[in-house]
């Protein structure tokens, strides 16, 4: 798992006083920063190799501007070509919001998705989701 | 169904030579403004009474700088206390992006979410999404 | 001159009511689409050929959400690598911000800044800054 | 002088493989939160005091998504309602970007422009820019 915090930003507020909702992919992907310097780790832009294919987000609570963003990045589901990113985002200790998103390995040279190699995915497998509490665990 | 238009903003595209996935977010709402004057015919944030709960966004191409974007949106299901809208996007007449959207009817003043108006439902209607043509039906 | 209008973004709006100053510099940025063009025909991002150097922002009024902008750009000033591009924003009718931009012609692939072709200086000519009328200059 | 640092966001880079123009307000405002506490110690939006007039903006260098920005804030200026604020980004121990921005003093709930209070203009007095080194001055 990937912790990051952010502070949010006054131009990121909307006129209802809380935090736009259009914000938050922006958020999360630089939550997902870490995870990127698996696959590219300069960070580079000209060897970039990661392209979204999807993401849903859900909105837990109106987040407000003054405090502090925590956001948790895992691993959820490793692919051939892709894989699929849980992120949850708290503040003040609350959660405010959730997000899945699907990345796939691609090469942006020749414009086609490739198999992500093994050792980024022996990597990835360092921050996969850690299981919830198991009800047998008695 | 609702119709719109725009056109990518230059400081939309990012390092990767196409439109930033964290754009989409904000295209889909102006795309749903009509659909918003519905509950807010002056569109006064003073007066404003949805917030929204989640979306999931699809991204199915790359999408440039240089061309027209075209957002249709129609409602998919009316519930009590909120909705759920799809949208389509176009670009040069292939779809780039899909969102699905939920709406909840939310009174800021009190704080809390509340039952969708009759009137409101009514003209909802009007606005259900298009079923699919059906190849048996001769 | 070129006119640009454009409907603000609710995610532009922030916690006071009001458009986001932030917002700005790309609204002046799409409404020089269309000098963008005397420069790079297409658009594409392959044959950019400016770069910005400096921008100064006067914030008039506050804006609102609700109402179209419409924004007036006109050339102020053509030297021999670089241009200053004047704009003005109206909403309702009142003029709420201006922008004066210095731009200057680039060679991306150089790295290095080059003389305005002189085609390019001609059809700039035809966009100048309208002088303001002067009733006392008989 | 106030010391601000941030990491570049993915999505603020544009198609030309650095940071957007269009971006800085948005970094320079951040930078500015230490100043707006002074004015508003809680940064909250209902007690929100002060509105911005207009701010110009130089980009000295191309900026780059790898590293980060380290912006200082000082304060150039204080009248009786309004101060202007000179700000300088760095990355890699270079400058990149300048900003000047003037502030005024604002009363949201009358919509009216007010006088800053002696106890501000006093605690500004400790963020006045300091005086760059003059050899002549034995």
């Amino acid at each position: 798992m990937f912790a990051f915090s952010l502070l949010p930003r006054f131009s990121e507020t909307d006129g209802l006083g809380h935090i736009s909702n259009t914000c938050l992919p922006a958020w999360f992907e630089e939550a997902r920063k870490e995870l990127f310097k698996l696959f590219n780790p300069t960070l580079s832009l000209k060897t970039w190799n990661l392209i979204l294919k999807k993401y849903e987000i859900d909105i837990l609570q109106q987040i407000s501007y003054e405090n502090e963003i925590l956001i948790q990045t895992s691993v959820a589901n490793i692919g051939n070509k892709s894989l699929t990113v849980l992120q949850e985002a708290f503040q003040s200790q609350k959660p405010v919001a959730n997000a899945k998103t699907v990345l796939v390995y691609f090469n942006y040279q020749k414009n086609l998705t490739e198999e992500i190699p093994a050792e980024i995915k022996s990597q990835l497998l360092n921050h996969l989701m850690p299981k919830k509490s198991n009800s047998l665990n008695i």
